[in-house]
């Protein structure tokens, strides 16, 4: 039979009300009591009732957690840091992929209420006026991850990825590379990794590099999108290219293998630069030399910024930016 | 305003408890009146209370997912196919990373009872009679997936590990190579890939080859493994290699890399098979020849067996084998 509030009451020869008001973090109980309720909390191996109390004090201990795919690799990595602090403040994780699509992601951010979560960190492309509105209406606490909010509304977490791309091009054309081709998504994309085009081009410019949009190849993130990139850009007989810039690692994955089939050696023929620092990235033949994006830390820091808009601490920044390096391995010449 | 039950009840023209009857699923209420009620709940766009019901019913439409670590390639997918089928059924799912240690996979038991999950899909190595007598004394629906339980106490789901490394190591000896490499976990650790060792050897014996201890190595199954292993076996100057069986992708990219270090071509030199066919295998170059595990439908489908379990609906079987194929790529001769 499990202990129940009365036992620890009596264990601890306090009221019922006060192991309430200890279990609640209520202040106006003396240091003393509470040591001795949690004593006797301990003693009895009390677990309280967490459903009964979300009802009652409209907090539940968990945290949604909306991403596009967690089978995409660039997330489990956040989401394993996310949830090993939540897992040390005592939270658990909903874990909602919402695969981009605003409704999935508005009805998430209404079941999530429901469920009482206490708060909501998000990952997506896009912020539309709609879900902002939600979220305020729901009045859900949310920190925004990799994710970016023209408007500024909810705190975020993000590296500076315009700086990211304009040091990672640099780093190219300090290899003595001019032609240097880019793929990735469009800078009008609403998308965090959008920024990565504009800070190509300022490369570019500050280098006095005439931009050149033969060299460039818009689409997805995938290895695949990496792949037809390469093979859309050579497809223009004209063209030469001794760089590429992916704005992922997939990306360059895909490219790598695409200049392999038509016959190019990387980093001896053509230099290939990543974006991301996935898992993989270092296991890829040759080594991915790319930005390194602190994923884990993002999902980390993101979460702790979360407990504390929960709590109601004030923030030391409103948008915090992670630093980025730069991983030098085998896709580019030494 | 939001709707409350009271409107509904207005609307529809019936009693409150009626309108409970409907929400909690209860048989007595007449087809037309349930229909007018669900009616009722779409005008309004009434959304009941989800923890006040989870109290009383003790349900809380969440499943539970224990595993090792997302941030591992293999779980991601099996994550994804859960949480889909999940989300057709109107569950949440509540994420939790144990690292195998199962201090933590006891606790993650204990919350997840505490917060009043439906269910649990568990992903362990081991299984250890601790943690089936909590289990059994929490009284949570649990479904096994790619973990096995040697008195089959719990309803599970994985592939025949033993018969596809039979199907991998036979598939090798077929393209006429004879030493065959081992590296994977051994026989006696308590994981299902462990039987991927003794269909290596049943493959072995079945050929009339004789089994070489010389030729296996023991370990985890991540990249770093595979380059260990191959660096240990070929630190035997009189050892002789023709393939290497891999019982995971990971560790056969490590083996590849650590091959090509040492100056040895795949597959013209030596052929490497893999397990598990994740995401990264059709990237990597040469693209992974492996046994293809579908991950994603281990989850989705050990998902359908806990909503069945919890549901009360029988199993049409207790342990259920999913089917597995051979994957002929680059990283074995045509």
């Amino acid at each position: 039979m499990a202990a129940s509030i009365k036992d620890v009451a009596k264990e601890a020869g306090v009221s019922i009300a006060t192991v309430s008001r200890v279990l609640n973090d209520v202040d106006v109980v003396n240091e003393e009591t509470k040591k001795k309720v949690q004593e006797a909390i301990k003693k009895l191996g009390y677990r309280p009732n967490i459903v009964a109390r979300s009802l009652k004090t409209q907090k539940s201990r968990t945290i949604g957690i909306i991403i596009p795919d967690i089978s995409n690799q660039f997330y489990p990595e956040i989401v394993r840091g996310a949830e090993d602090v939540a897992n040390i403040y005592n939270y658990n994780i909903m874990l909602c992929n919402t695969d981009l699509d605003p409704d999935k992601e508005m009805e998430y951010l209404r079941v999530l209420k429901e469920k009482m979560v206490d708060g909501v960190i998000y990952m997506s492309n896009s912020l539309e006026p709609e879900i902002i509105e939600l979220i305020k209406s729901l009045e859900l606490p949310v920190v925004l991850v990799e994710t970016t909010d023209k408007a500024n509304t909810f705190p975020s977490i993000t590296i500076d990825n315009d700086k990211a791309a304009f040091e990672a091009t640099n780093y190219l054309i300090n290899k003595g590379n001019k032609k240097i081709a880019y793929i990735g998504t469009h800078e009008d994309a609403v998308h965090a990794a959008s920024y990565r085009f504009s800070g190509y081009k300022s490369a570019l410019e500050s280098n006095g590099i005439e931009f050149n949009e033969k060299l460039c190849f818009f689409g997805g993130l995938k290895a695949q999108d990496g792949y037809d990139g390469i093979n859309a850009i050579f497809a223009n007989k004209d063209v030469e290219v001794d760089a590429v810039f992916c704005a992922s690692d997939e990306l360059a994955m895909g490219a790598i293998n695409a200049l392999r089939d038509i016959g190019k050696r990387v980093p001896e023929d053509i230099d290939v630069m990543g974006f991301n620092d996935i898992y993989s990235a270092s296991i890829f033949y040759p080594k991915l030399t790319t930005v390194v994006q602190p994923m884990y830390d993002m999902g980390s820091v993101g979460m702790r910024m979360l407990i504390k808009v929960i709590n109601k601490t004030e923030l030391a920044e409103h948008h915090f930016v992670l630093p980025h390096q730069i991983a030098e391995r085998n896709s580019c010449k030494k």
